[in-house]
Formats: C-alpha cells, sequence, structure tokens
C-alpha cells in the first residue's frame, strides 16, 4: 500500500468521463490532487463516498486543487462496465473527472488499484502539489476532519 | 395508471432472484403483497426507497404478507440488465423475491410498467388478499405512515 | 414496571399544557392512549423521541387515538421546572397535551412514574381502548415498526 | 453586525462553565477564537449547531485554536437560568468552556450579544490571532466548508 511521503504511481487508464482528454497526474502537478476511488456496485461509495467526493469537487476543485475519481474494479467485472459507469455517472449526477482503471494482466485487480496497493472501495488518497501521497486511507471520511485536512494541504 | 379499487394486472416477468421459481401474483391470493418496482440506477430508489422496502421485508414478509421487487427498466437498457442487476441484489443485500419486467414491443416500457401505468421509479403498489390494488404512489413514502398503511391492510 | 396486559395506572399531575383541562386516562377510554414519558433534558427524548411522538400525533390522533406527553422529572428537578417545560414546549413546537408528573413525596421519582416503574426516559406506552396496557419500552422506537404497532392497535 | 475585518469587542459574561476561571478574549490573543453563541432551548443550536461545535472542539482545540461557547439568553430568561444550563451542558455533554452572557440594562438583550450585534442563535464567530474578526454567520454551517474555513484561519 502506497503511503504518506511516497511518490504517487502513475495512472494507467483506458476511457475517461468528464473531461475533455484524458488525464495523467504528471500533467497536475503544481494542484493538489483528490484521488477517490471507487466501484459504481459498492454501498458504501454510494451511500457515502460519492456524495462526499461530490462535495468535495464542488468546494475545492480549481487552481489549487482538482477532484479525480478513479473506477477500479476488482468484482462483478460483468456488471461494472464503462457502460454501465456511463449511465451511473449521468443519473447520480457526478460532475468530476472520472478514469476507468486498465483492466489487469491475469487477475480480477485493475492495474492502478495494484500500483497503489489499494486495500478495496471506497480508497481516498491526497496527493500534494509536486505529486507525493500525503494521505490514504481505506473506508469513510468525516467531512469536518477531511475539509480540515484539504485545507491544510492547499496551504502548506 | 391502475388506480386503488382496480384489480392488480398479471407480471409478465423473464427472470427472479432471490426465489425458488417464478412468482405469478395469482398464486398469492390471500396474502397481502407489497410490490416495490425500481431501477437499480435511480437514485430516489437506492437511496431511500430500496432500504424501506428492505425493512418492509423483514417487518412483515410472512404468512400474511409478501414483499415482492420489480425491476422495470425504462431507460439506460444497456446498463441495467439481468447480470447487472444481479450483482446489485448481491452487493446491496437485497432479500425479497425480485422479478425482472419483460421488455416491451419496441418500445422503451417493460411490459407490467406499461399494463400498471406506472409513472416512474420508485413506485410501490399496495395490493389486498383479493388482489386489488388498495394504494398506488409514485415516490418517496415515509416510514412511518407506510408502516401503519401496511399494518391496516392487514388487519382488515 | 408495568407489563402488557395490566391495567394503566391514573396520572397524577400538577398541571397541563397544550389541553384546555387537566387528561385524566379514565376519561380518555374508548380510544387508544400512546403516552410518551420524557424529560427536557434529555437528549435521547430531545433528539430521536420527541420528533418521533410529534409525528405520532399528527398521524393518529383523533376519534380513535391521542397521543398524551408525560414530563416525568426524575433529576435535576431546579432545571426542569414547569416554567422551563412552557418555554421548551413553545420553542419546539410540541403540539400533543402534555401533563406534569406530579413530585414525589422525599424521593426524587414523581408519583405517575413511581407507580408504572417507568425505568427512564424517554418511555413509551400503549394503552388500549379499555385502559389496558399492550406496550411498554424504555428506549428508542423504529418509526416504521411503531407505526404499524400503532395502527394494529386501533385495529383490534 | 460585527463583520469580517473588525477587532472583536471584549466579552461581558457572569459566569462559565468548562474552565477554571473565566476566559477574556484578549488573553487569548495568539490562538484562533471559535466562537459559538446559542440559547439552549434554540432547536437549531440543539439539533445542529452545538454538535457541530462539540465536533469542533474535538477536532481544533489545542495550542493553535480554542472553541468558546456563550450563552446568550434573549427571550425566555427565566426558563435558561444559568442553574437550568448547568443542568444542560452536563446532560449534552459539552466539553468546551461556555460562559454566561451578562443580562443587559432594561433589555432583553444580553451585552455581548448586543456589542456584536448578534441577529440571534445560533451564531458563529471566527477570530483570529490578533482578535479580529474573520467569519460571522447567522444559522446553519456545513461541515466540510466549515473544517475547511478553520484549517485555513489556523494556516494563515
Amino acid at each position: 500500500m502506497i503511503k504518506a511521503g511516497q511518490p504517487a504511481p502513475p495512472w494507467s487508464t483506458t476511457q475517461w468521463f468528464n473531461s475533455p482528454q484524458p488525464l495523467q497526474l504528471a500533467d497536475l502537478r503544481g494542484r493538489v490532487v483528490i484521488l477517490h476511488t471507487f466501484q459504481m456496485l459498492c454501498p458504501g461509495c454510494v451511500f457515502q463516498a460519492l456524495p462526499q467526493t461530490q462535495k468535495l469537487h464542488q468546494l475545492f476543485s480549481g487552481e489549487d486543487a482538482i477532484v479525480v475519481g478513479l473506477h477500479t474494479v476488482f468484482e462483478h467485472h460483468e456488471a461494472m462496465t464503462p457502460t454501465a459507469l456511463a449511465a451511473f455517472i449521468h443519473e447520480f449526477r457526478l460532475g468530476f473527472p472520472i478514469g476507468v482503471d486498465e483492466p489487469g494482466n491475469g487477475g480480477p485487480l485493475p492495474k492502478t488499484m495494484a500500483a497503489y496497493g489499494l486495500r478495496g472501495t471506497p480508497s481516498l488518497l491526497l496527493i500534494d502539489r509536486e505529486g507525493v501521497v500525503r494521505y490514504h486511507n481505506f473506508g469513510q471520511e468525516d467531512d469536518m476532519e477531511l475539509g480540515a485536512t484539504v485545507a491544510r494541504l492547499i496551504a502548506r
């Protein structure tokens, strides 16, 4: 599992939604990156983390920071296809850029998920302006604490 | 739209989950039927109506009543396939019988949805022991009021 | 503790709010009585039980049933006076009749609380049309289950 | 109404809870002061603002910041006495220092409330390390946004 202090690995994606072009982590240098990894049929993502991420997007996306979603499908691959994801993004009105993690070679884990050592979904990573991971957590986040953490990282 | 006092039309389904065999409305005569119609990518269903229906199932399914779900897909047909629904039911731990409404001939509306004149998802119908619709509503329900309505129908 | 099947003892009260005259349990024979006992500075009452009781009042108070509150102060007597209760009822917009339980002789427990053997606040009692206790519980209630229980008692 | 950019007036208080000695704003210079003004029988305070302030206290009170409550009673004075407040603080487990605003001369408004031009309860003021008001709002606050605002003020 990638930890605070380690450089964030590049992303391997096959497709993007809500973005005119594929996003590369290297191109976002200079901005704090709020990276939310999820699966569209994960209840903890749907009920809690995705509405929270949408709020992060409304509060923080701009010159200083950007919220990026990553669809890291590691189960029910036949159900959580990019086609299904497109309908999900539309119906749940997600407004931030979302990339589709590249399927792995032979195993269920997609490539970026494996490179980051994610423990499951939802996982949240905060990456500083230099591309270094400053926070990595699997599970729920508290709104107030998360707002403070992101603001501190932007103010560093 | 089928209204209170009208007989409930039979269901046209292609597949069932959480049930050893297809359910026919006629076979449920004698029990109050709580019929919840939904789509797996409908936010109002996911956030509010499906957790409520799961609670109805825990409180009321038995000799006197049965909770039945019906997946009435009228949009994003390519995303909300029976394969995707199976994963959704598993991940969201839905325990009540769920039928897949039969696709319509040429139009987006599935057959049972058309026969009942449903206005959208979620829609709730309460059908009495004789097969007559006693309640039909599109949208949110209040927990306390719904609990009372179902109990009254069972006690009639 | 008064249990289901036992007759509900009469109430000893010193004052009433939201009622033109003192209510006596005997005068309510023929109606289901939903008796909610609380303290104005009890967090479980304020956050959960009182809003729920207000909803019960809106749904059920009428010819068949009546919601009655009883302020059973057994601690912080100097803070939860009838004067303070009046302000509380006004600010929290409680609309159902509320009686003040009569202070006990020498001990902290008020008289009706002692007669009913209440275990604390909030406690809920459902009393049938004949004045017999049918439900007595200390703590939280689920909205859907409570709605059904009250409806069943009215329909008996 | 005291606005952002203006120096915060001193407080006039008669009593303190959760503090070994009376707090003076001047003594807190060097720390960000999160000043929450409330009334114990104000529903918006009880349901939303006080639980939020308790959370602010847990997250931010320390060397850099301090959460301070001020009981600004402007109505129902006979009900919201310091004696009643003591019971309220105990039952609702509030852990931050709380001062009692000094009653006004002849009018219902207490002195600090008048000096700050508060519009009602709950009102929140954020005061910077130099004693200058940086934020003043009457009503609800969003957890995430508030966490970010406080963190930014501490990081300035």
